[in-house]
């Protein structure tokens, strides 16, 4: 079948064509009950119910969902499975199972989570668990491990720049979106609320946060560690009490191990802004997110010895050392990239729902200013910090006054 | 034409049946001269001489060319070719010029070069003129500056990695035999003098080396700066008068600058261990090249205003101070690979020849002696390093010492 953008009744065909997912779903085709809950920006998704299983599709459609005019690469849908397939054997269920990836229909038949819902709706009706960030931990560390010259022959990591390089599409989003419009007047921009402009103002034209901006667009261009998720915020989570996992990798891209940590914890970050009661919350997610990353991170380190980097064996003093360099510089860039991302979310093209949660509008712009100023601070003071909890200092004040 | 390794009446009925190149040499084949001249390590070199023109054919073999038992795929010729079309636009003329590719003879067609003759070879020959490194510290900055993110849209940047990534045949020997044999014992390092082994003993055994070395493996496998030559050292230039050429880029990948800086100026520097009376004249070489080098990358980043990497404008000032961080990290690497090239070329699998030219086996011995202790001090050093001269201070002992 050559690509054709999908409706409930055309999957029902497709589906019915394949008889390994057939067989998961059960029953007659007529039986499977078919829902479309694309409420992502990007892409179509049907949810499938048969008489004995579930599925999850996914596909690219060639623009934009939310936005037709834009035009988009099919090819997202094939650098998701890659990421999916990529970092399946790493990260032990954290992701759901990929079934099949149909190269012509640019479609992704995946595991139907459920009950699961979007860790960013859990929040923000109240109903997430506590803890989920230390499965995030656990994953990000496990991914970036696995995919990283540490844990490999330098062939495979070879190997991954040249599967994922062509991924520019949604690298061009983040490039523009999140490391270059907010700090110059962009078309892109939207209008700010008129209370906000002089904090823009400030912003885009202070030339300390240019030069650090600058630095940061290098190192997440220059620095491929690892295979990165790429897009790793709180509506690319999925959970159900303890069963926590990360779907829609299609920005995967090799690059800096701190941009997934950071864009992470800065999306955690303007739940705490916006929903100020849940600080205490949020702030212990946020350490435990670190915590699980160090530590399993580590832990994976001390077993690592196939990689032709870091392939001189060591004391353990030595060793120890080495790791604390490397943790301490993830813990830099990701503060840099969490100051971004805090500041695209707030003034960028493409923001977030949490603050739609601000019970009245002078809130919501306490809470934005707030978020540009940490972002502000964080952006220029990432290089100077020394430990996790001098990063969790320049967050204290906006813990405190909430 | 498929696979078959050339022969002299082989390549002249190949260059027969391409009217372009057969033009070039004008007159009828049988009055073409063909000699073979491969003296480096790995492929097949024909010198070709017609009537009107000359034409120099590489064609890589399928194995090693001096060591037969050892595979290595024909790919290589591709790369090469893709280097030199790569950076062409930038070095303006500093390259041999690049008439065809056969993908399926894996054999590059490009400018004879006459009457070159490798720098190598010069230097040993004593007949290498003042000044060349100038324009190698040139080529460097040109070829890097161009293939750099700060240059252009990010997207060139991915598709040189998408291109040069697969170049692993070449870069597992770089990983190899620089970065890591020579740092243990291991088989394929040469026996050496009975009077160095103590010496090879201390290096292999201290642990702060093994530190710094395994950083510079990390640095070499993670920093996809710019698209590097990957083997540059005196014996890929060639020259004649202030004709100054580089050749033989089949090592090329994406990697960090100082790397590219650091293998040529070790080069250089065994030149004037093996030639104490050439002490003087080689540390002007060297200063030359970093000058030159570092001179030319500044103006071309002055004029760089369409990557994605430092895409923010800024105040003079500031603009400065990100080119002198931009430098100060560059020293740092090239002073790090330089030491490791340095051990390498004295004790690893590839030596250089420049060490024959020792007068007695105990000038030998002091030579090499030198150049390991300075290796070992250059490795455990380079990251404290803050200006060129610190780093010619840390090779003026073995300068004094001449
Ligand atoms: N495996 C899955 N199981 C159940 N629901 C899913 C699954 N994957 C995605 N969804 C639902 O579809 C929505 C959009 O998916 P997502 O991958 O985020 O798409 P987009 O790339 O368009 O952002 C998610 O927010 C979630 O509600
Ligand atoms: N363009 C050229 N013109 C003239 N001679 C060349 C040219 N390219 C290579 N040679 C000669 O061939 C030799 C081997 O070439 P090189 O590219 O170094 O091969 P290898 O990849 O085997 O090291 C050089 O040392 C030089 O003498």
């Amino acid at each position: 079948m050559s690509y054709i953008p999908l409706t409930p009744d055309l999957l029902r065909h497709w589906l019915s064509q394949h008889n390994a997912l057939s067989q998961i779903l059960g029953g007659t085709p007529p039986t499977w009950r078919i829902r479309e809950v694309s409420n992502g920006n990007l892409n179509l998704v049907f949810l499938v119910d048969g008489l004995t299983g579930k599925l999850c599709c996914k596909q690219s459609l060639p623009h934009v969902r939310v936005a037709p005019e834009w035009p988009m690469p099919l090819e997202r849908a094939l650098y998701e499975a890659r990421y999916m397939q990529t970092i399946a054997p790493y990260v032990q269920g954290l992701t759901p199972q990929l079934f099949y990836y149909d190269s012509d229909m640019f479609l992704l038949v995946m595991e139907n989570l459920t009950p699961h819902e979007v860790l960013r709706s859990a929040l923000i009706g109240d109903r997430a668990p506590e803890g989920f960030s230390s499965i995030i931990g656990r994953y990000v560390a496990q991914s970036v491990h696995g995919t990283s010259w540490i844990s490999q022959p330098f062939e495979k990591g070879s190997q991954l720049l040249t599967e994922f390089s062509g991924n520019t599409a949604l690298t061009r989003i983040t490039v523009d979106l999140i490391l270059t419009d907010p700090y110059r007047p962009c078309d892109r921009n939207p209008k700010p609320l008129p209370e906000l402009e002089a904090d823009i103002h400030f912003l885009q034209n202070d030339p300390a946060i240019h030069v650090s901006v600058n630095k940061l667009q290098h190192r997440f261009l220059t620095q491929k560690q690892s295979l990165l998720h790429g897009d790793l915020h709180t509506g690319s989570i999925m959970l159900h009490h303890s069963d926590v996992r990360v779907i829609d990798g299609e920005f995967a891209l090799m690059g800096p191990i701190g941009f997934d940590c950071g864009l992470y914890l800065a999306n955690l970050f303007i739940h705490a802004l916006a929903v100020p009661h849940k600080a205490h919350f949020i702030q212990a997610e946020i350490s435990a997110f670190w915590h699980s990353f160090a530590s399993h991170l580590r832990e994976l380190l001390k077993q690592s010895s196939r990689g032709d980097a870091w392939s001189l064996s060591l004391p353990s003093i030595d060793r120890q050392k080495l790791w604390d360099e490397f943790l301490h510089s993830i813990l830099q860039d990701m503060a840099g990239f969490f100051g971004l991302e805090l500041i695209r979310r707030t003034i960028g093209f493409a923001q977030v729902a949490d603050y739609t949660l601000c019970p009245t509008p002078k809130a919501e712009l306490v809470a934005r200013k707030q978020a540009v100023l940490t972002g502000h601070t964080l952006i220029k003071q990432a290089k100077h910090l020394h430990t996790f909890d001098a990063f969790l200092n320049l967050l204290a004040p906006c813990f405190k006054a909430l």
